[in-house]
């Protein structure tokens, strides 16, 4: 018995099997989110590693994991200081037994003082904790040498959740046609962009950066994707990852004053997504936040709406499971400032714990503190073994056929070109995959490492890339690399294209 | 110069003071949204506290914000357990060093050891490490007598986290008209649902719970509220708190079963929001899961989608600030579970420390263990405490003329009804407040405690209300409710309705 086709018992009651969410009626924004970080590629990893460690016989001992920014899990050991800390904060008798330095017991004690009834199991302010935000807005004015306002500083589960949020602010409250909102992003771009604008069924106004020259932004580009999408949306915003991810690129000076310049004249809000601010490798090469070339621009920009922001999961401190991150808004209308505030205290508050990794992170061991030789000795080592593996794995990919990778100046990933065969794309194509996807399933079946192929990032039509993080220890990727190459020899073999075709 | 409605300078050039996004231009859904448990009153409250702390004369000492089920907040002594195991798995150094036990060693090692690169600063997977997944599992089968399974586990920052996805989840994509998903709530409620369906623009279906009946949950009205929202929406899900909040009170077990079986027939989603599980004081009264319920129920039910919500923020434990959530997901559709795994896994994952109290709450030391005499003794007391304060909490109130209290059976909150005169509700309107927040906002003035009024979470029209949480210490809330009477009986006085008027 059928009744608005659905089965139905005898008794007139619709049979156990019909479901009231089903891929046909659940929200279909939600089905058409792609976030190929964590994408099948991923999960097929996730496999491998369970059949090895089940002693399950492979060409490799065990699956590296380069599809994702997550320091730690690829062996970074934690910085001391942040760690006692936090230690302290979750169980503050130790700050009466424990050995920790004199420095960290303050930092914990003035932390616990700024919690509702010393404890960290309290919520905070929807905003974060104030003390915490006073010491944000210190970092920023000290790296900006422009003043920072703690009541414009939001502390955030991760940058990801500021992200979320404010994109989701600058809807129209129309969910299709062209009176959506627009959004500009890069391509490539993280794809978390993408995901939360699918999500809102939010116009995607993408702008290509060059990769002829070091994945360059050009202004031009940027008014060539605008103007495309007008008749199509309500544009809003441009969004910018510096450090580039997945592109490593480190913005010069003038071309962040050109982009403010594009997005005052042509009105839109801008988002610095400046996550990876610390990790600057390239010669003679210096970050320079959204905020100070704003601010050095003087009182005519005094109301430019530019929201940057920060996270504890990157830089030296790689603390991804803290979900520290904070974002500051400047230029916001108070009365969108009131809104943003409600909205966010909905959902409560960040973890207390990602809040005071973030004060560990902008307020660290000064000169003279008990910690600070160690804090600085763990930090340098860090960032100089970044440098080290970011040159060595743009060496390695320049030194292979069919492979082209531009220099890897800041950010912890390379995206390297690679020049899939036409005989691969066409067996790709035979299998329903997309060619760089084939190209990094096989690459992980026959080596176990695992990248996150190009198209999860956007490329433009016709190149093929992957993304690799540059986490892996030295000792990791040396060995790793000469399977790659093996790994890649053979692939170009198995596919080179027949030098006598037309094509 | 106006352009676009705009002022522009005289190099053709928008004038700073213009701003792309405004209270105009912004996300009329996100405008939308009510949350009055961190509302006006209590940011006036916030207000009163730096007053006091800079010295200022008040008719009372200290503010008690009683709007938030925020226990360590109000002097709540956090268990000794769970702060343990976190500490040493944010710094592993005190698995050697310290004197911390043996179990709560073995736990922090076990979670350890559970996380990529042995550090709690790896990303762990989007829906949770999988050790404390399996624990919550049996957890659930222990409570239920029923087993769950840990694919059907996701691990979420607070419940809240939990709630809104499923919430986006089940939206239609069309966001005005009678084609928006149609969510069923009880009023009162806990606004963190209508601040949700107000953010997704959804359609927000009221059931009202029956205050004459110890706020009972009556199927007819559910049958009621459906039929008449049917034409304005499509109808996808039925939401339940129990125990109630604010309404403090605990489903029957029959009640429980009527719910499922309404759900059931009408072909709704059932989400039950199940954070005050282990706060239930009514004398012969139990916590019944629905997941139990609809087990008992049998085969036929096997493909029934419920999800239930829980949280390590209230029961025993009131660890907010850690935003530790679960939420069983059992008959959904593999394709929808695949999707809402796809939307998670953009935002990372939850904050591992929350991930690890929540294994401190369904994994507590066992009798043998080192820790258990007291971690048994720490929670008696917090339960016992609760009981003691529900009690005296509502008979204080039914102590006095013009309020009138249901038993507080369950959960953390008293919900009384102020029967407030007519002369007040005229001079509320005449300030164009709520009779209720104005009621509230003088309560705090006059006594620094500081509650939500009843329309924050919605109440029959002509009813009014307040809701406060149970969860300051005794003797706190002694003295509290002696200011608390002067200032009701003061207010009824003042506004005494007329005895020689008509109404």
């Amino acid at each position: 018995m059928i009744r608005n086709g659905k089965q139905v018992n005898l008794n007139g009651k619709c049979s156990s099997s019909s479901k009231v969410l089903t891929g046909e009626t659940m929200n279909p924004y939600v089905k058409q989110i792609q976030y190929a970080v964590r994408g099948a590629i991923v999960q097929r990893a996730g496999i491998l590693e369970k059949e090895l460690a089940k002693g399950a016989i492979k060409p490799y001992e065990k699956v590296t994991k380069a599809n994702i920014g997550d320091a730690h899990a690829l062996g970074m050991v934690p910085l001391t200081f942040p760690r006692q800390v936090i230690a302290m904060c979750v169980c503050p008798e130790l700050l009466e037994t424990s050995n920790f330095p004199a420095d960290a017991k303050a930092k914990a004690r003035r932390i616990l003082n700024e919690t509702k009834g010393h404890s960290m199991g309290a919520y905070t302010d929807s905003q974060g904790i104030e003390g915490i935000r006073i010491n944000v807005a210190k970092y920023i004015s000290e790296r900006d040498g422009h003043k920072a306002d703690p009541s414009t500083i939001f502390l955030t589960g991760g940058a990801s959740q500021g992200i979320k949020g404010i994109l989701k602010l600058l809807q129209t409250g129309v969910n299709t046609g062209n009176g959506r909102a627009g959004v500009m992003i890069p391509i490539p771009q993280y794809p978390l962009y993408s995901a939360t604008l699918s999500e809102l069924n939010s116009y995607q106004i993408n702008y290509y950066l060059d990769e002829a020259n070091g994945w360059r932004l050009d202004i031009g580009e940027l008014k060539r994707a605008l103007n495309e999408a007008r008749p199509h949306c309500v544009p809003r915003a441009l969004c910018v990852i510096n450090p580039g991810n997945p592109t490593g690129q480190v913005l010069p000076y003038e071309n962040i004053q050109d982009i403010i310049k594009f997005c005052h004249e042509e009105e839109l809000v801008l988002l610095a997504d400046e996550v990876y601010q610390a990790n600057v490798y390239g010669e003679g090469l210096e970050f320079h936040s959204f905020k100070k070339v704003l601010r050095d621009l003087g009182p005519d920009y005094d109301n430019f709406e530019l929201i940057s922001f920060h996270s504890t999961s990157k830089g030296f401190l790689g603390e991804c499971g803290f979900r520290g991150g904070y974002m500051e808004v400047v230029g916001m209308e108070e009365e969108v400032k009131f809104q943003l505030k409600k909205m966010i205290s909905a959902s409560l508050c960040s973890c207390t714990t990602g809040q005071a990794m973030m004060d560990c992170l902008v307020s660290p061991p000064q000169p003279g503190d008990e910690s600070y030789d160690t804090f600085l000795n763990e930090k340098t080592k860090v960032l100089q073994s970044l440098k080290e593996r970011a040159k060595l794995v743009a060496e390695t990919f320049n030194s292979m056929d069919g492979i082209q990778c531009n220099e890897v100046v800041g950010a912890m990933y390379a995206f390297p070109q690679v020049f899939i065969p036409r005989k691969a794309q066409e067996e790709a194509k035979a299998r329903g995959m997309h060619p760089d996807s084939f190209y990094a399933i096989q690459l992980l079946e026959k080596t176990g490492l695992c990248v996150v192929p190009g198209n999860g990032f956007g490329q433009r039509d016709g190149t093929f890339h992957f993304r690799l993080t540059i986490l892996p220890s030295i000792d990791t990727l040396k060995p790793l690399f000469e399977h790659f190459k093996a790994f890649h020899q053979d692939f170009m073999d198995k596919y080179r294209d027949d030098p006598n075709s037309s094509l």
